[in-house]
């Protein structure tokens, strides 16, 4: 039985190089290989490319998801990660990101998600 | 131009009638409805049902996305809805949906999210 229970990851990111921001093949495989980082299993990917430019990708994790949209006019994007029960790290997987994206600025902060009794506490 | 701006609301459910938790039509045609309450643009809904029992569906939005991660055995769920701009509004979305689930309990909290030079905060 899966717990009711998930740290979600969510991280903002400014100074990406722009060679690689509207190529979504980059993206899937950079998060196929961020989520073999840590104990998830990926269950598909799903991407959209939106006119002019900028994209959605969205992994669907047994553990719940990842996400990614980026705004290649700011050479920015917002990436998510969340995954239920204690075996998946999130931070492992932005770390992973983070490192290969390389921006020049970063902002990433990590919820504890359960129970609606219990009150959400960032880490 | 889009701004790099959004409005993350994430909400944690448990008291759900378990007549719909495992019904995948009923949750798409629940997060269509939500995302119509506001001013956002849905691009494509995919769901994955896992074995035995649970399962996502996630809205991609021309303004980010929806997300809805089912757990039957504790009829519980998290939901998050992320809209980049000022024109849609997640809590609507986030309204919208718990009026129809009815959840014994929730936990709703909105984090705003812009440049990492800015540090984000919570509603």
């Amino acid at each position: 039985m899966h717990e009711f229970w998930g740290r979600h990851t969510l991280c903002n990111m400014e100074g990406i190089d722009k060679v690689n921001i509207n190529n979504s093949d980059f993206f899937i495989t950079l998060l196929r290989n961020a989520i073999a980082t840590t104990n998830a299993t990926l269950v598909d990917i799903v991407y959209h490319n939106f006119i002019p430019e900028g994209m959605s990708v969205i992994a669907i994790l047994r553990e719940s998801h990842v996400a990614i949209h980026t705004y290649p006019e700011y050479q920015a994007l917002f990436l998510d990660v969340f995954t239920c029960g204690k075996q998946a790290d999130p931070e492992k997987i932005v770390s992973y990101i983070t490192n290969k994206l390389n921006p020049k600025q970063c902002f990433t902060q990590t919820i504890i998600r359960s129970s609606p009794s219990i009150k959400e506490k960032s880490f």
